[in-house]
C-alpha cells in the first residue's frame, strides 16, 4: 500500500495517463478500512482540483440486456474517435468481475492493452444492485487521468438507477425486445432516469416495437428534463450496429447540458448527495458507537416490546448523538 | 382529518376491526405535511402496545411476474381458513394504486367487500421501487386492527427487495418463467432476498426449467438464513394453483421464525433500520435548514469548483450540524 507521502506523486503520475498510478489510485479509494480511511482522505485532497471535466455516462438496464456487450462496443467506437476512455464496472454480471462468460472477456479483453482506456471493476460491498460507496472517488481519478468519457456500468435494478443518476452527466437505459416493453419501461421508472434510451439487440425480433413503445411512453412521460427530448437509439451492440448513432446521441445530450447550465447544475446536485451522505454516514457510525440505555440496540427492543414508538425513539437517540457532539464541542 | 383527540377512539375502533377507522388511521399515516407530523406520532404512541403479531408476509419481483394476481390469490386462499389479512400495495402496477388493467382491479375487487380485508395502496413518493416512508406505521394499523397477514406488495428492483427484508417476516420472491432463470436471479441478487421462491404462471413453457435453476442456485448459495432451506414453490396464481402450496410454505418458514427465536431478532433488526433512518432523517432536516457559509449549497459549489474535497466538505458539515445541537443544549 502506498504511503501517505506517495500520493502526491502517485496523482501527478495518474494525471499523465500512467496506467499503473491510475490503477494503485483505483485501489486506494477502494479501500474501506481504517488504516485506508486517512489514505482515502488524502487522495480525495490530491485529486480534488483535477477532476471535473470528463462526462460521465451511466449505462444501465435489467440483467441480460447486454451492458457489458454495449459497454465494450461503446468504448471501441470513442477510441476510434480518438478519445481517452474510463470505465468503471460496478454490475455483478460484468466481465470485469468475474461474473459473466469467457466470450464477454475476450471481447473487453480487446482494450486492455490500450493505453488510453483505464478499466475497472468495482465491488458493489454487499448492496444489492447499487453502487459502490466509493464510486464517486473513482470517477475523480479517471477524469484527472484525463479521461474524455468514463462509462458507468450497473446493473440496473431499482436503487442502481437512482444512484447513477445523481453521478452521471447522461444516463443512458438500455432495453432490449421481450425484456419490457414502454409500459413495463414505465411501471418500473426506468423512463423518468434515463437521458438516452437504447434498445440493444435490435437483430431480435420485436425491437422495432419495443423502440416505438419507448418512444410513445418518452412522449407521454413529463421528464424533470428541462426541454430535452430524450432519442431512442436501436442497436445491436455485438455487431457494432447503431453505436455511432449512440455515441451522437451522448455527444448531443453533453452539448445540451453545457449549452443550458444543466451540466453544472447536475454536478453541483452530485457534489451535494456526496457531501450529504458521507456527513450521515459519520453519524451512523456515531449511533454505532452509543451502547447501553439510549443506544440503537436497546431502543429497539423497546420499541419490539411495545413500550416505545419510533418516533419517540428516533427523539432519544438523537439526543444521544447530540450529547456526544455537545460533549465534545 | 382527525383532530388528535380522536387518536384513542380511532385506534380503538381499528382494534375492533372497524374498516373506516383502519381506513382512516392509514390515511393519518400517509400524511407528510407539517401539521401532519404531530398527529402521526400521536398515532405511533397510540399504536405501539398493539403492534406485534400479524405475521408480515413481502411479496416482490420484477414487473409482470404476477404480483397482484399472487396476492389476490393468497388473499383467497387466507381467508379460506379464516385469517384475518391486511393487503399493502406499494407497486406502481398494482391495481390498487390504478396501475393496471381493469381485469386485475375487477379481480382485487372480489376482496374489497370482505371486512375481514384491508386493502391499501401507498404512495411510493416518488422514490423509484422504494418503499414508502410510511409503511412501518401502516403495517402497524393493520397489525393493531387484527391481521394475522400482513402482505406487503412490492415492485421488485432493487433497493425495494432490501427495504422487503428489513420490513417482512417472510420474504417471498416471485418469478416466471422466461423472465430470469436461476442464473439471472443470482446475478441480480434476488435469491439473497428471498425467503421463499415462487415461480408464478406455471402453465407456460420453461417453468419446470426455471423452478430447477432456482432450485440449484438455493443449494449452491450461501445465505444469511441459518439453517432454513428456501423452497421453490410453483404456482398458476390466476387459476389458484400452486397457492395452497405457497400458504404452507408461508406457515412454516413462520413456524420457523418462532422456533429459531429469528422472528424476534429480526424484528429487533426493522425496528433498529426504522428508529436509524427517523433520526438521520432528523439530521437531514437540519442539514436543510442550513444555509450561507458550511451550508450544503455553499459546500457543493466549492467541490465542484475543487477547491474543497467531499471528505472535508463533510467534515464541515458535522461541524455546522454540531454546533447547531451544541447552540440548542
Amino acid at each position: 500500500m502506498a504511503r501517505p507521502s506517495d500520493v502526491a506523486d502517485l496523482v501527478a503520475r495518474a494525471r499523465r495517463g500512467e496506467q499503473r498510478a491510475v490503477a494503485q489510485l483505483l485501489s486506494l479509494v477502494e479501500t474501506d478500512t481504517l488504516a485506508g480511511r486517512s489514505l482515502l482522505r488524502e487522495v480525495a485532497a490530491a485529486l480534488a482540483p483535477h477532476a471535473g471535466r470528463a462526462h460521465v455516462v451511466g449505462l444501465t438496464g435489467p440483467p441480460g440486456v447486454g451492458k457489458s456487450t454495449s459497454t465494450s462496443a461503446l468504448v471501441t467506437a470513442l477510441r476510434r474517435r480518438g478519445r481517452r476512455v474510463g470505465v468503471l464496472a460496478v454490475d455483478p454480471s460484468s466481465p470485469f468481475s468475474g461474473g459473466a462468460l469467457l466470450g464477454d472477456r475476450v471481447r473487453m479483453g480487446e482494450h486492455a492493452t490500450d493505453d488510453a482506456v483505464f478499466i475497472r471493476s468495482m465491488a458493489s460491498r454487499g448492496r444489492l444492485g447499487g453502487l459502490a460507496w466509493s464510486t464517486p472517488q473513482a470517477l475523480r481519478v479517471l477524469d484527472a487521468a484525463g479521461c474524455d468519457v468514463v462509462l458507468v456500468e450497473t446493473v440496473g435494478v431499482g436503487q442502481s438507477e437512482v444512484e447513477i443518476v445523481a453521478l452521471a452527466d447522461t444516463t443512458v437505459v438500455l432495453l432490449a425486445p421481450g425484456m419490457g416493453d414502454g409500459v413495463q419501461a414505465a411501471k418500473a421508472g426506468i423512463l423518468e432516469v434515463a437521458d438516452v434510451l437504447a434498445v440493444n439487440k435490435a437483430d431480435r425480433d420485436g425491437a422495432v416495437r419495443t423502440a416505438r413503445d419507448l418512444e410513445q411512453a418518452v412522449e407521454m412521460s413529463t421528464g424533470d428534463d428541462a426541454g430535452w427530448v430524450r432519442p431512442v437509439v436501436t442497436m445491436a451492440a455485438i455487431r457494432g450496429e447503431g453505436v455511432d448513432e449512440l455515441v451522437a446521441a451522448l455527444d448531443q445530450h453533453r452539448a445540451w447540458l453545457d449549452d443550458t447550465g444543466q451540466r453544472a447544475r447536475r454536478r453541483r446536485r452530485r457534489a451535494a448527495a456526496e457531501i450529504e451522505a458521507l456527513t450521515l454516514e459519520r453519524v451512523r457510525v456515531r449511533i454505532g458507537d452509543l451502547d447501553g440505555a439510549g443506544g440503537l440496540a436497546d431502543l429497539a427492543d423497546r420499541v419490539v416490546a411495545g413500550e416505545l414508538d419510533p418516533y419517540r425513539a428516533a427523539d432519544e437517540l438523537v439526543g444521544s448523538v447530540d450529547s456526544r457532539a455537545t460533549a465534545r464541542a
